[in-house]
C-alpha cells in the first residue's frame, strides 16, 4: 500500500540487514513515524503496546522476533526464550503461536550455526506468504461484494461497515477485511466504508487513515452507532477481520465485534470475516477456550480515578457468520465449511 | 442525593429568586461546578450544549426557561419564542415538548401580569413532581432488582448494566434507571453496576461519578464490552433509561442501548427500562417517526479531520424490552401494557 504516494508495507529488515524496520500504529494517524527494532526486549514491547498489532502482523513480527534473538543465542535454549517471551506478550491472537511454533519447527533441526540467518529466511518467507495470502483474500472478497452492489441496484455507493482494523497495518499489506474493499475499489465499485471508532484503543483511525490514503470513502462512526444505521438500512454488508476462529467457526475478533453480528443479523445485513488460514486455530471447538486478552484499565478511563474492565475481544458465535473470507475461497463458518476447504486439517 | 455529602438536586432557583442555578455537567466527573442561567438564551444553550441533559432534566430547564423568558416578555408572542426556541434545542426527547406544551396549557390563559409568576409556580410544580415521579420508579423497581438477586442465588453482588447516564444527573433527583439502583443498595441488596462508557459524550462517567458519590460499587466499561460480560453471565440485568417510548412501546434511547438490547436478548438477560410517564410519546405508533438528533461530529473525532456521523439515538424495539418501570408500576412494553397503566390515554 501507498503512504502519501510511496509503496510500504508495515515490517522490513532495516539498512543494516539485520534489525527491523516498523510503522509505530501507536502514532497513527496524527505522525507517520518508523520505529527500528533491535532486539528480543525490543520486539516483545513493541507487541505488548501495540506498536504493531493486527492478528497477521504481530505474527509475522513474532518471526522476526525469533530471528533477532538467535543472532544474540541460537542455542535450543535462545530459541525457548524467544518463544515463551513473544508469545506471553498477547494471549488471544492464535498467529502469534502459529508463527513462533512454524519457526520451532523449522529451525530445532538446525545446526547454531545457520539458525540465525534460516530464521531470518523463514522470517522473510513468511511475510511474503501474508502478502499473497490477503492479496487472495481480496481476490475471493470481490465477488460478494459486487454481488451485493448488483442485488441492491441503488445508484448510492455500497455502504460497507468495519470494526476495529483489519486493513494492511494489520498485516504485512493489503490487510484481511479491507483487501475485498481496496479490490472492490480499484474495480470502480463505488463503495463507503463505515469505520467503527472501536474504543479502548481506537483503531477505528487507523483504518480511516489507511482507507484515506487509498482514496476510498469512509466515515467514522462511534462503536454504539452501527445497529442504528443498520436498522435504517445504510449498511449493506459487515466486513471484519479475526484474531481467532476456532474449529467450528466461531470468530474472536476485537471486543464489540459481537454486537455488531447481533445488529446485522436483526437486521438481514451479511456479515462476513476476513479469515487467514494462519488465524484458524484447529485444536479449539469450544469458544470459551479461547483465553481472551484482559488489558490495563488506563485504555479506558485513562488517569480517571474509576474501577474499569478492559477485556479487549469477543467471540462472534458461527451461527451469526455468513461466511468466512480465507485465502482458498469463501465457506461456511462451520466445521464442515472449514473441512471443504482445508481437507488437510479434516477430522 | 449527595455531593460530597450535602444534598443536591440538579436544578433550583438561585438566590435572586428568579435565576436557575444548575449543575455544570459538561465539567463533570471532572469538576463540581454550579452554572447560573439568566436569560431564555443562556437556558437554550445550557440545553443544547448539553450542560443540562437527561430527558426528564432538559424538561424541567425548559419549564423554567419559559419562566425566565416571561419575566421579560409575559405577552403570547414572547411564550411562543420561547416555547419554539426551547422545543429546537434537542429533537428527540419527547420530555421537552412535553414540558412546553404542559407551560403553555397552564399560561395560555392567564392575564399578561401573572404569568411569570404562574410559570415559575408550575417549573417548581414540575420538579417536585418529577422527584416524585422518579421516587416511585425506583420503588417499583426494586422488586424487580430484589427478584433477581433472589433468583441467582449467589453471594456475588447483583450485576447491572446501564448505558448513558439515566441517573439523578438525569432528572431532578434519584433518576429513573438508577432509582431502582439506589433503592436496592439502600436496602442491602449486594449491587454493582457495569457503566457504558457511552461515546462519544461520555456520560458513562456522570453515571460512574454519582454512583461513587451514592457509594454504590461500580465498573467502568468500554460500549464494545456488554456482549462479552453477557455472554461470560457477568450480567444479570439490564437497565437504561429512555428519551421517548413510543405508544407500541418501542424505546428511543441514547445511541448504542440498542445493541446491548440484542445482547441481553441472545443471553436471556431481563433489559428493563425506567420510562416516566413524561417520556413516553402517546401520539407516535411508528419509531421510525421518532426524530433522531444527529449532534456535531466533532463530538466523535474531534479535531482530526476525518468525516464522521455522529447520531445521538437509536430504537430499542418492544419485543426486546422485558418491561417498563413506570412511576405506576412496571408493564410490558405494548399498547397493551401501556393502556393497563394509562388508561386515560388508551384507545
Amino acid at each position: 500500500m501507498r503512504v502519501s504516494g510511496q509503496p510500504y508495507r508495515t515490517i522490513w529488515v532495516a539498512e543494516d540487514g539485520w534489525s527491523i524496520d516498523i510503522i509505530d500504529q501507536t502514532r497513527l494517524p496524527d505522525a507517520f513515524a518508523v520505529v527500528n527494532l533491535a532486539s528480543l526486549a525490543e520486539v516483545a514491547h513493541a507487541i505488548r503496546t501495540m506498536q504493531v498489532r493486527g492478528a497477521p502482523l504481530i505474527g509475522v513480527t513474532a518471526a522476526y522476533g525469533v530471528a533477532i534473538a538467535l543472532r544474540e543465542d541460537p542455542s535450543d535454549e535462545g530459541l525457548t526464550l524467544a518463544m515463551d517471551t513473544l508469545v506471553a506478550t498477547r494471549p488471544t491472537a492464535i498467529n502469534l503461536r502459529w508463527a513462533v511454533e512454524r519457526m520451532r519447527s523449522v529451525l530445532a533441526t538446525r545446526p547454531y550455526s545457520i539458525r540465525a540467518d534460516a530464521a531470518y529466511e523463514e522470517a522473510k518467507a513468511m511475510a511474503d506468504q501474508d502478502v499473497a495470502t490477503c492479496e487472495a483474500i481480496g481476490r475471493h472478497g470481490l465477488p460478494i461484494l459486487k454481488a451485493r452492489w448488483d442485488e441492491r441496484r441503488r445508484p448510492a455507493p455500497l455502504n460497507v461497515l468495519t470494526h476495529c482494523n483489519a486493513g494492511w497495518l494489520a498485516t504485512v499489506d493489503w490487510g484481511t477485511a479491507l483487501a475485498p474493499i481496496y479490490r472492490a475499489h480499484d474495480e470502480g465499485i463505488p463503495i463507503h466504508v463505515w469505520v467503527d471508532e472501536t474504543r479502548p484503543r481506537n483503531q477505528g483511525y487507523l483504518t480511516a487513515w489507511e482507507l484515506g490514503q487509498h482514496g476510498v470513502p469512509f466515515t467514522v462512526i462511534a462503536d454504539n452507532a452501527g445497529g442504528e444505521l443498520m436498522q435504517k438500512g445504510e449498511v449493506d454488508l459487515c466486513l471484519v477481520g479475526t484474531d481467532r476462529v476456532t474449529r467450528i467457526g466461531d470468530v474472536c475478533n476485537k471486543i464489540g465485534t459481537y454486537l455488531k453480528a447481533l445488529a446485522a443479523r436483526d437486521n438481514e445485513v451479511p456479515f462476513y470475516v476476513g479469515a487467514p488460514s494462519s488465524s484458524i486455530d484447529w485444536s479449539i471447538d469450544n469458544a470459551a477456550a479461547v483465553p481472551i486478552e484482559e488489558r490495563d484499565p488506563a485504555e479506558l478511563v485513562g488517569s480517571r480515578p474509576f474501577p474499569a474492565r478492559n477485556p479487549a475481544f469477543d467471540v462472534t458465535p458461527a451461527r451469526l457468520v455468513t461466511g468466512l473470507i480465507t485465502e482458498r475461497g469463501v465457506c461456511p463458518a462451520s466445521v464442515r465449511g472449514l473441512d471443504w476447504l482445508f481437507p488437510e486439517h479434516g477430522r
